[in-house]
């Protein structure tokens, strides 16, 4: 069994609670698990000098959209220069998603999951929801199994335009034969439970019909203003509730007492200036928090964690370290995993070496590409070609 | 003479007047300027092939501190956490900054300055002021010149420790030997006119001898409250005034009657969680803008444009294509270059390469690196590993 070092750690994050951050470390990997935490200097028989870098566990990105078609860019631009939201924008994508090949759709999702992994993002879900009929629902969760173990069914993202007017029709299709052709292909199923979207019945009726089909639970909630979301999250015990923007006391009590994940996705209030989430509060009352891209065409297009850790420490007034801990181990908690987000004896290989002596670049080097190698199970997935030249 | 195409352009932002932006276009380059824009399917002895991306004038970076030794990423995460704003901040900077030797300095600058070109910025101001004595300014002005035409001998950014309750002492140092130790290695001289850093007479002072010595002059105003900044600089015809936050209408109406540029620092307002200025009213008014980094590590230690792009279209209300003009052509007049900052026949060939179809991704799609090659003068200096892979 051979052994590969990454070795000459300036400061490693483990987020194991015995080991905490290690300083002058080597992280000694067999089998594509974490063998071991040692002492700089380690022996192995394959040796990635980090150079006195910082080494945190791989992020694990717990909301993405990542399959899709078609280009926003120009309409995002308008958007942002004053022109109204287009109620079509969606549609937009939808359309191009549906007209698209398999080939063109795994293309896609290949780039942007290749652009993920050199932000350092070593796990993902992705969520279907751009299809919006049954054929095209399986198509986007079976391209989607391609690159996750964690795919979402999400064919309650929005009503779409055939069944305007008909939404509960609209539910009735997605508990029945789009919920029976995506199971197959899914580990969880998800609902924008907001008004305009899915209202608290329509909700709980998906949700209800996802867990009988063996589904985990996941719910959009509260990003618009106050709603039934974060209740219904937890009254099912969905593993996490997404947005928890608009949060009101009972809301943030009903989170400390239970194991679901409030998941905060700010990329998408900057790109859609909402107001942040009051990540204190959540945090503060003892909930478990995660920080996710929420990568999508519409209202949060990118795939760098850094960038949300930056306006997570901000504009949310999370510390450096609650952030990174958020987009790590809160990750994987949110898709109840516990062989991600943690660097300890036992763990799967997922690790970011950054281009920086501490974690707290992410926040203190907004914008500037930090991950210097990326490593998914122990091999090396991503390496910056400067690796070496930069400075740490 | 040799000439190279890059061909097969989707969109070309010219930044010339009669040119405009133009669509599936092809760029030809000899001996380092570019010799004309054709359509798509041009001839030359090289080729490189934008596959349909955006191409862009390389990004002119007006106002940087790039030459600077130290760490101070986790000092920036505790004031991030509540921790107050270290007066010595600074002085952790000075400290390094004095104590590394030249060959050190360098090596930080060159890597900050590969990092640079990675983000797309191909030409780029760089001033002092981490010396504060006259050997140590005199040596970072000789090292900037290293990297740049356009060094600024910014002495006078704050008094220093040893002339503390002296100002006026150490301005008569800034204006003396040391300007005379500086002036062979500079085109600029700039001085922090602000309310804690030197008042109008000082700040006046420093820019007559500048002048003097045959310096163009640079002002840093109006940062963090109203000050005789912006008027002090259209009075005495500086190229630039910068930061330009708080703005009374008499500044406004100064600068717009003037060509002193109003240069933008957003990431500095990001990371200091400050207001951001008001684009609008300066650019409605008529002002000639610019958007810089600022890179430094006190109050903005980014290289990333694009990421200060999103900021000014997102925070400050500015069109994705005023924010790309500012950060271009806005540089250039901020330096009174005409030879960068826009692609016309006769510029330098000065290009970067958008792994984007329209530049408006550099707003849509925050914190993504997006710059899939960097030419200066025409030669390749950045090219991504995965150009080609990923998708435009």
């Amino acid at each position: 069994m051979s052994a590969l070092v990454i070795d000459n750690i300036g400061l490693l994050v483990s987020n194991d609670p015995e080991l905490g951050q290690v300083r002058d470390a080597a992280l000694v990997i067999e089998d594509g698990r974490v063998a071991a935490v040692e002492r700089a200097g380690a022996q192995g028989d394959e040796r990635l000098d980090a150079g006195g870098r910082c080494v945190i566990p791989g992020f694990v990105d717990s909301h993405t959209h990542l399959v899709f078609a078609g280009d926003r860019g120009d309409e995002f631009a308008a958007r942002m220069a004053g022109a109204p939201y287009a109620a079509g924008g969606i549609r937009v994508t939808t359309d191009a998603t549906r007209a698209a090949t398999r080939e063109e759709l795994v293309a896609l999702a290949a780039a942007r999951r290749r652009e993920a992994l050199r932000a350092g993002i070593t796990h993902l879900e992705i969520k279907s929801g751009y299809g919006l009929t049954v054929e095209s629902e399986k198509r986007l969760c079976s391209v989607a199994a391609e690159f996750t173990g964690d795919v979402t069914f999400l064919g309650a993202h929005v009503v779409p335009a055939e069944y305007e007017g008909r939404a509960d029709e609209y539910v009735e299709v997605v508990r029945g034969d789009m919920l029976a052709a995506c199971a197959p292909h899914a580990r969880w199923i998800d609902v924008f439970c907001e008004k305009g979207a899915f209202d608290e019945e329509q909700s709980r009726a998906v949700l209800e019909a996802g867990r009988s089909a063996g589904l985990g639970l996941r719910v959009h909630g509260n990003q618009l203003g106050p709603g039934p979301g974060v209740r219904l999250a937890v009254e099912m015990g969905a593993a996490s509730v997404d947005h928890c923007t608009y949060l009101e006391d009972a809301d943030v009590e009903a989170l400390a007492a239970s194991d679901t994940v409030a998941t905060f996705l700010p990329a998408t209030d900057f790109s859609t200036r909402q107001r942040y989430p009051d990540a204190r509060r959540v945090i503060d009352a003892g909930a478990t928090v995660a920080v996710a891209t929420n990568c999508n065409p519409g209202s949060s297009y990118t795939t760098s964690m850094g960038f949300c850790l930056a306006l997570a420490v901000r504009d949310m007034r999370m510390t450096a370290e609650e952030a990174l801990t958020a987009a790590t181990l809160g990750g994987a908690r949110a898709l109840r995993r516990d062989d991600v987000g943690h660097l300890a004896a036992g763990a799967r290989a997922d690790v970011a070496v950054l281009d920086a002596p501490s974690y707290s670049h992410l926040v203190y080097r907004p914008g500037v590409p930090l991950v210097a190698a990326t490593l998914v199970a122990g091999r090396v997935e991503w390496r910056d070609p400067d690796f070496g030249f930069r400075s740490a």
